[in-house]
């Protein structure tokens, strides 16, 4: 008897229960995660991380998502050789209804706030 | 020609615009920082430091206060010799509307679902 095969590549996830408020807001008190998730919000599907031009290096950029990731707020899946990302919209609403458009609603207020 | 006297006493607060979106959600990351921001928004006025009954030692507290108030959420002042907290609703509401009420919802729902 064989278990199923697990890809090393399958990247781990905290499950909806085991998402915490602390953690999402760890994850979000960061400018360049909180301009990771604003760019994901105004996606249409997933974004890979190569979509994105951060002003950091690659591995703080794959550190960024990694938080963001273990905290439950992106899901990461490999296709084909792509880290594709998109956020946990319905695992956050489902937990915390209305609450991540109000972050991103306040984001976008300060950026048009420091902007000025 | 005398400058103002400035009592030692007097606690540094970022004004309004100083306040961060990214330093709020910092100062919120936190589980007993939490709790210190939900029992002061359910106070109808001030709560001395002393009020809250917190799990950690009084220069963790003294720790957990200043960063509520150095980030903006809350406001310090000495009232005699106790030290007194409120809430900054006006500032973050002015900032960030509708904000402070979600981030409270969503601690309220997580602290009744782990209850269970």
């Amino acid at each position: 008897m064989t278990t199923p095969a697990v890809s090393s590549r399958d990247l781990p996830h905290p499950l909806r229960d085991e998402v915490r408020l602390e953690g999402v807001l760890h994850a979000l008190a960061d400018p360049m995660r909180l301009r990771i998730v604003r760019e994901l919000a105004t996606a249409s599907g997933e974004l890979s991380c190569s979509h994105f031009e951060l002003p950091v290096t690659k591995s703080t950029t794959t550190h960024h998502f990694r938080v963001l990731r273990e905290s439950g707020v992106i899901r990461q899946v490999y296709r084909g050789t792509a880290k594709m990302n998109g956020l946990r919209r319905d695992d956050l609403e489902a937990l915390f209804p209305g609450l991540l458009d109000a972050l991103l609603e306040a984001a976008t207020r300060q950026a048009a706030r420091l902007a000025d």
